[in-house]
């Protein structure tokens, strides 16, 4: 199948190669749907919302309210996911995840609350391993049933103030590259603030000590919108659909999915580096390569939102360009 | 006008800067149309095809043959530009610049041919100063109509065998970057072809010597198509319209373009990193920064085209998301 896949890309009326990353993309796709001619169906993206108590320490910009304020901003259509999303035709779904405020309500929004915000790790494990559990079965649910519906392509994104740290301690224990290096400005501390993170993340550190296994490290450290998106990643992987992965948090949720099903790289692709400083060597991990790197550092999703029109294309070239032979256009000189 | 515009993207929901490129270009744009709500109206991709006398020194890996079939392929819908400006809404527009090929009256080609393929500017001009003349003034022409009848964004392609070294002349030229610097594989050529075009364009630069003048430059290198793209761009950056610059070729009309109309560059955007060596240099003697670095090498404003969705993106997000104050969300903490 891959030398199928490949012959028709080569034979595009196109010098070898010429449409760089998104030969590569076409090609994934292609071994993914296990077909010469893949289409995307229903794209989806599901914005995971939840709360972080680790915020009371200082380590964000903004205050933990803006979490729900943002999910309300969601379903009023005024974020920067939705405003991508509607441009690109891809359908968007809010979750609480376990943010920590009462919705009560609310129109359009899917209510998974775990419980209300994680505690904070600096001296106390974020979730039970129970609400680990649950949290990954409850992400696996959503995906199951929004694939069953008929969509084979799934991004993900997430809302929570506080959860670059818990991204970088997750990114720190899954990949052993030095903490310093895995903490970056989040929404954008100034150079104080970032110290002060660092150092706080240091000490959550010293207090939790060693921990080796996944769904451990996940519990330790949090969020239950990155552990949903875990059992999320792991759902769409099963039920080999595209994944589309979008920044810091989502690459850090990523990580936990692929110690726990390696084979998941496989059906994904990095939608974008963000400028989030630990994004890079996160990618390098995981041996992924980016598609953009616009420098943009949203979350949200948004990421995913914005290269879809690539991906399209991607596949657009594969199923409607012509071959050399069937253009009659003479190939390469020897 | 930039500071309303500024402040109107500063106030978005969502972190300062968080939306990277995207918001360069919203700003870039804005400035152009001089609003802070702007627009794109029929947005156009013009390909300018021409042949090149150069061919015959071995320069390239595909036959001359190609200009033409390639141009037939344009017509029929079947190349990577065709596909990716359906996909993304843009108007397609093919024009024989100078063709080594009858055409007689095929359907849809807009027939602007200034002569025959140019000469060899191994031991010739390629172009007379008349021809240049000419070229630059049919692009304009041709722009002037375009943008007359409503479009406010337009991105130009090219087609023509053998243009890589055209480009590569002029950006020499232009930049006094050493000439080995400015030469790639163009199509695909191995080490020794690679070799051997440099080589050949050396004798061409012994050749002709020193040229300092920008239309001296075009009109010694050619071809008809980078002339015709030169004076569509500035017609362009007269009628002060959103102009996309595609790789290596369509950079190097533009290089020309800004020899005599500096302020060019506020007017526009550089879709992509080409793959082809030299574009990097060239961008940044140009002092622009690509949107996309995708590893695309294909020419055809195929750039141009599959970028566009990110240009619509940046006026989407401007246009459309909420700011802190309507969504009531709370603002970074000091």
């Amino acid at each position: 199948m891959r030398e199928q896949i490949q012959h028709k890309i080569d034979f595009k009326t196109k010098p070898l190669q010429s449409l760089g990353i998104l030969e590569e993309i076409a090609l994934k796709i292609a071994l993914i749907q296990q077909t010469i001619s893949p289409v995307l169906e229903s794209p989806t993206i599901v914005v995971f919302a939840g709360d972080h108590g680790i915020t009371k320490e200082g380590v964000s910009a903004y205050p933990q309210e803006v979490t729900y304020q943002m999910v309300l901003n969601f379903l009023n259509g005024g974020a920067a996911i939705n405003v991508f999303a509607r441009q690109n035709g891809i359908e968007l779904k809010i979750v609480d995840a376990g943010v920590n405020f009462d919705f009560m309500n609310v129109e359009g929004l899917i209510s998974n609350k775990v419980a209300k915000g994680t505690k904070s790790f600096l001296t106390n494990s974020a979730m039970t391993s129970a609400e680990t559990s649950s949290a990954i079965q409850i992400g696996r649910n959503l995906i199951a049933d929004i694939i069953q519906k008929g969509c084979n392509v799934v991004g993900f994104g997430e809302m929570g103030i506080g959860n670059t740290s818990s991204a970088s301690m997750l990114m720190h224990y899954v990949s052993k590259i030095p903490l310093a290096d895995c903490v970056g400005r989040g929404t954008g501390l100034n150079d104080i603030q970032l110290a002060n993170k660092i150092q706080i993340l240091q000490k959550a550190k010293d207090f939790h000590g060693e921990i080796e296994n996944g769904l451990e490290i996940l519990t330790a450290f949090g969020g239950f919108e990155i552990a949903q998106m875990v059992g999320a990643f792991l759902q769409a992987f099963e039920d080999k659909v595209l994944i589309l992965v979008d920044g810091f948090i989502a690459s850090s949720a990523f990580m936990i999915a692929q110690m726990l099903a390696p084979e998941i790289i496989n059906y994904a692709l990095f939608c974008h580096l963000s400028n989030e400083s630990g994004h890079k060597k996160m990618l390098d991990f995981l041996n992924a390569k980016p598609i953009l790197s616009i420098g943009m550092r949203l979350g949200e999703g948004s990421g995913c939102a914005v290269v879809y029109p690539l991906i399209e294309s991607s596949l657009a070239f594969l199923n409607e360009m012509a071959s050399f032979e069937s253009a009659q256009v003479s190939t390469k000189e020897k």
